[in-house]
């Protein structure tokens, strides 16, 4: 089922492939480490988001009639004869996703042949990039809105097919729904969305009020518990009717413009004098962690978030890499300027203090002791693929989990909203 | 062929139709434009793109079994009868892909019912977005490269589905060629690409010289034209090895790290004095439009561009909105705050002065006349749709010389680089 995903990769990966079939050294097994040499400026954690959709991806990752026609033109028969029989059968570790990394965190080990390994490197960074940064955005949102409603409707701001995508990785990180209906499909995400101003404007043409017509018609369909959007043309205006057409039953209003905090607490006057004490008050338009954060002292339920979040709020991709770090046993690494990667197979662990607070990420050689005798160090690896087999799954609500547990564990200064270092220094051992 | 497009949409645009059929209004004409309030900060032009593949994906916006069932779950059996037989049959006008923008120009305008047109909201603006964001940030780097080749390699810093969108935006704005295979496969743009670090080190188990071994093995392959990666450990010992293995014929070499400019002059001279005169250097590495344009003085013959190319180098979104103008002929629009929006639907020019430099971006009442006297003007709007069919397809040379036209006729501050105001004035006639 579904389509091949092998050539969304870029041609490096497949002329590599073919040098090394011709002088032999494709056989090679390799190990290459997905790692951020740094986060994003200002950042303080990184949450690993996108692992099962590249398992699912690299499962079809196969070379079809299609596939070979494009890569024939520019690689010979012996490449391309070795390309129809493709499939990965190597193992695969890392972090789960959810789990929170810092700088030089391996969060994906591959193991294989370097003809196996090098052909994944564009499709895993595509997959984990994107939904790793979108993810950490999601995540500082979840704790600006301090157990608030979060609602993701950033569809229209990216990719048709990145959305999807993007509302998985806000809700691994805490959002409550989404309004992407593919997403609704695919992952199982609680649907959201009501109605736009464009609603209320079509009823300009009624005769008799546009919002009034709009609300009756909209309460009429979906009942009282529904949402009304009150800011087509005046906010205090708009709750009146939104009560006068749907009572003190009214499930929420949004308000989509304007200053929001002042906004709120009016709009929460009005509804409380009107009886609609349980109405409930959903705020949107152009909100990112900052602006959530400074609406935490006025009377809202909810946020509807859209650009920042699938922009990664300035920082729309991880910058995560895939690099060789050791070949047929021996670690290697790139020697030029600035990009020095560090050698060698690594396992991960991460310490904590006797309160349960993370206070460093422990890289240390592959071939290292595994257990730690100290129980205060977590092993952060689960393998994730072997011999080319999907060996682990979770549902989503797992993967929530472990990301509010990460965020808890943290350092307070961690959840900082503001520009600073990592939460925890990585300590890499040799 | 292909998926259906129907649930890459916002539940929000569902429950509108769903009381607009219930309340009759569904069936009243309206007209729906594109545009963005504002450009980025401090762009001075925006790049229409992305409008061949709304255009494509509109044609498969239709509701099977799959999508039908999602939709159930918050639908009533109206509406989803409705929705069984929906295809879009109105009409749709705009700027051809690779036309310049600025704040207020109606890019689109798409006329038919509200409930036709209210579905295609999210998809227009999630495709228009994203494919603008890119085609506007290439249009940049185009314009600091100077004639120089541009290979777009972003793939793996964006999601894996957009990254051949990205593609196809950047070469539309003047791009040479991609790493993308799934691009090449779809839209025929040339494909690039030779090796990366992870091939030489995959030579230092050779025993012997990793580099030479390396280079040796891919010039083996693909002969004395291809292109070397010599930055591994150090560049001046690397550019040596690459002329010994393949002699002063040397396509190219590909320099991804360290003080760019420097090593270009210094590679250069070397090259020079070893009579590989036509081996050409390219550079790659966390370049954006302002690093392109500081190595102008350099012996630079391409650029290798990735991350800040796939996300708008600082602007991953154009922020186009999608608003409906009109209902049954008359002008509506919202009253709010900030979000103030132009009512009635409108035709855009763009005058030009005697030299052929644009001057201002008129917008005048869709009523007004057509023609008009002044051959200084030029109407900016193509048919797109009749009757919910396609009217309008060209290929992708068409839209590079309309952009390379266009950025000619912009005044010189247009093309300035730094933050600015937008290159022409729009001008609102009513």
């Amino acid at each position: 089922m579904g389509h091949s995903t092998a050539l969304l990769t870029d041609q490096y990966e497949l002329t590599m492939l073919a040098s090394a079939l011709h002088d032999g050294a494709a056989q090679r097994r390799c190990v290459f480490e997905v790692f951020a040499r740094r986060l994003p400026e200002g950042r303080r954690y990184g949450v690993v988001c996108g692992t099962a959709r590249l398992l699912e991806a690299i499962d079809q990752f196969r070379f079809g009639p299609r596939e070979l026609e494009v890569v024939s033109a520019f690689l010979d028969e012996t490449t391309v004869t070795w390309l129809r029989d493709f499939r990965f059968s190597g193992d695969m570790d890392g972090y789960p996703e959810g789990e929170l990394y810092f700088p030089g965190s391996p969060i994906l080990a591959v193991r294989g042949t370097f003809a196996e390994c090098v052909l994944l490197e564009t499709l895993a960074l595509s997959i984990l990039n994107h939904d790793s940064a979108i993810a950490a955005a999601a995540a500082r949102m979840v704790t600006a809105a301090e157990g608030r409603t979060l609602i993701e409707m950033g569809g229209r701001r990216t990719h048709e097919l990145a959305a999807p995508a993007a509302a998985r990785a806000a809700y691994a990180a805490g959002f409550t729904s989404t309004s992407n209906l593919e997403a609704v499909r695919r992952y199982g995400i609680p649907g959201a969305g009501t109605s736009a101003h464009a609603f209320v404007l079509l009823h300009a043409a009624s005769g008799g009020d546009a919002e009034e017509s709009a609300f009756a018609s909209q309460v009429a369909t979906f009942g009282a518990s529904t949402t009304l959007l009150v800011d087509t043309f005046d906010v205090p205006s708009g709750v009146e009717k939104a009560l006068r057409v749907a009572g003190p039953e009214l499930g929420a209003v949004r308000i989509d413009s304007g200053d929001l905090g002042i906004l709120a607490r009016q709009v929460r006057a009005q509804l409380d004098a009107a009886g609609a004490t349980g109405t409930q008050i959903l705020l949107s338009g152009d909100l990112d962690e900052y602006a959530i954060a400074a609406l935490r002292a006025a009377p809202v339920d909810g946020y509807g978030v859209g650009t920042s979040l699938v922009t990664g709020s300035g920082a729309p991709t991880a910058n995560l890499v895939y690099k060789v770090v050791e070949v047929d046993g021996v670690p290697v690494a790139k020697r030029s300027s600035q990009k020095a990667t560090n050698a060698g197979a690594k396992r991960a662990y991460r310490r904590y203090n006797a309160s349960g607070c993370a206070t460093e990420e422990l890289i240390r050689p592959f071939d290292g002791p595994e257990d730690d005798p100290q129980q205060s160090v977590r092993n952060l690896s689960v393998p994730l693929m072997r011999h080319g087999s999907v060996t682990h799954s979770e549902p989503l609500t797992a993967i929530r989990e472990r990301v509010e547990n990460g965020l808890q564990r943290l350092p307070w200064e961690g959840l900082n909203l503001s520009r600073g270092e990592p939460a925890i220094g990585t300590t890499v051992e040799s």
